[in-house]
């Protein structure tokens, strides 16, 4: 048995391409659809509401090009919306969140757990959930930062600047203060931000969500007998909702590959897919 | 004869707050609509077309709201969307770049002028080309530099942090270098970190383009016998397309003062407002 339809990856801007990133490496066979909503990026300060009406357009966007699993990339959207795509969603929809907590969990010798975000995915408290909900009455400490400015520091390719230095010992400050044994990155633009953050926290093991992501997917398809098998080489298909062009420079980063091609797709033509919807 | 409509005010966020509070000191017998499309911010790396598509639809409601003049507060809309918007609008719009080139030509003894702004609006060129056209044969050097981080390093309340200033210090090198009389402030957040900027630049004068764009306004009004003559007190009405629990601090540091209140519209009325405007 076998399933040669792609992946579907959506994410809020181009932080998903670090998750695809992964899914590369761990998925070489596999193909890929990628939808970034760059025109509506970013999503980690947005309203929770509006969060899901935009996550239901990205997952029927995916659906409607046949893909056999969802994975969304954005922190944000799994954090808030998860549950709001996996009721459209015929076919099986994996967030970041769960893998992550997860995989932090199973990391963390003494319990004590770190997490960094996005406002919004900080505020969610969706990361604490899973984590207590996962512990089996292990004894656990775990302590949240919002780190906003990551994001654009990382788009602006300022990873190495002093002043993501400066910001990240400030963000980084509590987890100095009461050590913490894993991080969680929960945001996919942190993974960049690798190196600065093991330099502030050098004891600390840094989990990837979008890694943990991938690893859960992998694990769902081979239970359900859908990997690819097919021989041809596996195609990777990026889309974006707006094309700015500071896009391909971001991409190449992110992906780690260069000369990546997107197409782009309007939001009028997402929101058809949504207002389709209404009417089933 | 008097007009006492409304002024409208709109902006890509909560930036055109500063606008606002500009317009609140020269204009205080004057009723103000904001419209902040907070749900979509930014605008400053977005693609014109779709800059042009929101300027649009944030008119069409300001329009439909009786306002009596546009003021397009957002520097990025008013460099690519201004004439589509003044296309659509049976009343005056005014952007913020011509007023402020104007103001930093009377301002500049030598010529030799500077504009910051986003990444788009530096790339448009808008204030380039205000800049000689107005200039009437007179020498003009004038260089441009975008500060793409400065938007969230405001949003964040940051404005007197050391990565700020040590991003200040990156971003305005080029103005050191080869200094220059004036530096137009091209982007509605950047007021709030005048300190730090004229810190850097300590013998440059700084130019508000919202307090440029306000005065021009009020020309326009003197000019068309529309200046508002109603004694009672003017309404200020605050509409934002989302409403995250982080605008009513901001909104209040933008505008200077407290207890600002905002009413949510949705992205769909307002997509509404641009459908209908198809069917003309």
């Amino acid at each position: 048995v076998a399933d040669n339809r792609p992946i579907g990856v959506f994410d809020s801007g181009v932080g998903g391409l670090t998750v695809v990133r992964k899914a590369m490496e761990i998925l070489p066979n596999e193909s890929i659809i990628y939808l970034g909503d760059t025109a509506r990026v970013p999503y980690g300060n947005k309203t929770p509401g509006l969060i899901r009406l935009y996550s239901q357009q990205c997952a029927r966007f995916l659906l409607a090009h046949d893909v056999k699993l969802i994975v969304v990339a954005c922190n944000t959207a799994s954090a808030v919306a998860l549950n709001t795509v996996q009721e459209i969603s015929p076919v099986p929809v994996i967030g970041v969140i769960t893998p992550a907590a997860k995989m932090a969990l199973s990391h963390s010798p003494n319990g004590n757990i770190g997490i960094i975000g996005t406002r919004t995915t900080v505020r969610s408290k969706a990361y604490d959930a899973d984590l207590w909900q996962m512990s089996e009455q292990r004894r656990l400490t775990v302590q949240a930062a919002a780190c906003p400015l990551f994001v654009p520091l990382v788009e602006e390719g300022m990873e190495q600047h002093p002043a993501t230095r400066a910001i990240a010992a400030d963000y980084l400050r509590p987890f100095k203060e009461s050590p913490v044994d894993v991080l969680i990155l929960g945001c996919t633009h942190f993974p960049l931000l690798a190196e600065v953050i093991q330099q502030e926290l050098p004891d600390t093991t840094l989990i990837n969500s979008g890694e943990a992501a991938v690893s859960t997917a992998l694990g769902v398809l081979n239970s359900i007998n859908a990997r690819r098998t097919a021989t041809e080489t596996p195609r990777r298909s990026f889309y974006v909702t707006d094309f700015p062009d500071t896009f391909p420079g971001i991409a190449n980063r992110f992906l780690g590959v260069s000369g990546v091609h997107a197409e782009q797709v309007s939001i009028e033509e997402l929101s058809t897919h949504h207002d389709h919807a209404h009417h089933d």
